[in-house]
């Protein structure tokens, strides 16, 4: 368990003790008799973003990572409420832009604005509580069985490495065009929503990779008690982090693949030899949940793949 | 109009025009279908507090403007999520204080935890988002008919003097015991749950005096297309704020009373002679709504009364 987990677990699950909030595991809360997932994350100046990045595109980007887990539910976008706390100076010019970036993105995911709260602050502070709509299921576990098979959506590793290039970490190598592509992915993630209800009543846990597959996958085994074996060469990677593998510290490159955040695909498993692949596009086997615990990685030799960090934790 | 709602006007009205977010002119969002009130309120480090402020005080106070929200509404408190950015430093002993307060205010309220988010940042920054239940009725209307009666709850300008006098606005001459009894209304608003459940079906519109009696009054005569008209010798005040408005200058204090914000009592009106008061307790006949707009306040001698500032607005 790590810090963030561990607050958690001490100071607000004893809180949480009733049936709508899954214990806090989940990535929404789920009220069964209205037929409601609700969620809520925030993006916060210097911790997701620094002054300079685009209005228009930190409201896309809040918008998406709160779609996101209303995809990991299974559930359908319905409306949001949004609070903004943003600094005086310009303040025409940012919501003009951050605006037009929420109006697109409301429209494209057919989202309705219900409410909000708005205050002056000296840095920006951003939230956004969202409503899906159910059908009576959702993904509402997050326990997985012996030898069932571990899946994600998309490519694992655009966005972390979008994110250290972004920050100008200056190391990396790779085709300019690489580089537009991975910043474009870690500011624009694609909410998995289409994948996320084909998975209802197929998927033994579904979750939304925000804080890295390694953190996500952890949780998962630890709350399980199982132990989960994952293989590198399973990872589906895009041609512009194989651009960055290729030319880089490969060891080092894996490890952001691997524990680095952002990438807000879906991570689930299904019952061993279950043909979800034939069902569902765009999703890869990546390996299987055993007997024991933690996780192991092995490389293309077969050989256990050490990392040194397992995701992201905000403490 | 001030700065807030010009904003909220010309940003965000225009993104919210469905029938839940009832064009964000109430305290909360409506969704009929489900029988729900939603609201959302932020408190910031800074702006509603600062970084001495007792943990537990600050979360009893986030929940109760949360509340007097769901008051406002006449609905019945059901949930909450929260959203707690914080730095690093004496986090344990912080949140410690902090969940004392969430646990024994959950408790008095009858309120569940359902989910939230916790991030890390160098300044503290509160959300919560609440929901209530209905039975098919709450207070969405906005809009006072002329010669309605105008009414608040409890009394008016405890809590902009206690604010004055938490931060030492050293000129205020008071008793130290009503010194004490006026920051208490100010740290520990009281949310009128009981009185808003009881106004359905009369009240014309109802809302909380979060940033001033007179910016609450404004807007209602600005939307209803009427004058409000109030008698100075009718706002009720507590013994407390008699005994600030005797030792200091009166026209000062009463300029705080009627535009101070963090009442937190209800604003609403009823229409002509309905004997509300016979039904419920703890309430005031203030004026009345005529033809025109704005609005007129009257002193004991029925001269008009006139203030430089109506009211608290972010920017």
């Amino acid at each position: 368990m790590d810090n963030e987990q561990r607050i958690i677990k001490k100071f607000f699950s004893p809180l949480a003790k009733n049936r709508e909030s899954l214990n806090l595991k989940n990535d929404a809360a789920f009220l069964k008799d209205k037929n409601f997932v609700i969620s809520t994350d925030m993006m916060i100046e210097d911790q997701h973003f620094t002054k300079d990045y685009n209005a228009k595109t930190i409201a896309k980007k809040l918008l998406r990572i709160n779609l996101s887990d209303i995809a990991a539910m299974g559930a359908k976008p319905y409306g949001f409420f949004l609070n903004i706390a943003i600094p005086k100076m310009n303040i025409n010019q940012w919501l003009g832009n951050f605006v037009n970036g929420l109006k697109s993105d409301m429209k494209k995911f057919n989202l309705k604005l219900f409410g909000g709260d708005l205050s002056f602050s000296s840095k920006i502070f951003l939230n956004i509580t969202i409503l899906g709509k159910t059908n009576n299921v959702c993904h509402s576990s997050n326990i997985a069985k012996t030898n069932s098979d571990i899946y994600v959506s998309g490519n694992i590793g655009d966005a972390p490495l979008g994110l250290k290039l972004k920050n100008n970490f200056s190391s990396l190598e790779c085709l300019n065009i690489n580089k537009q592509k991975l910043i474009e992915k870690f500011e624009l993630p694609k909410p998995r929503l289409e994948i996320g209800k084909r998975l209802l009543n197929h998927a033994e846990f579904c979750t939304d990779i925000s804080d890295g597959l390694l953190r996500e996958l952890n949780h998962i085994a630890h709350q399980s008690s199982k132990q989960a074996n994952i293989f590198l060469d399973r990872i589906p990677t895009s041609f512009a982090v194989k651009d960055v593998l290729k030319k880089n510290n490969k060891k080092i490159i894996w490890e952001i693949i691997l524990s680095g955040g952002e990438d807000y695909e879906l991570l689930f498993s299904v019952p061993k030899k279950t043909k979800i692949k034939n069902k569902i596009k765009k999703i890869s086997n990546i390996g299987y949940f055993s007997k024991g615990k933690g996780i192991k990685i092995f490389d293309t030799n077969g050989n256990e793949f050490f990392v040194k960090k397992k995701g992201f934790s905000h403490f």
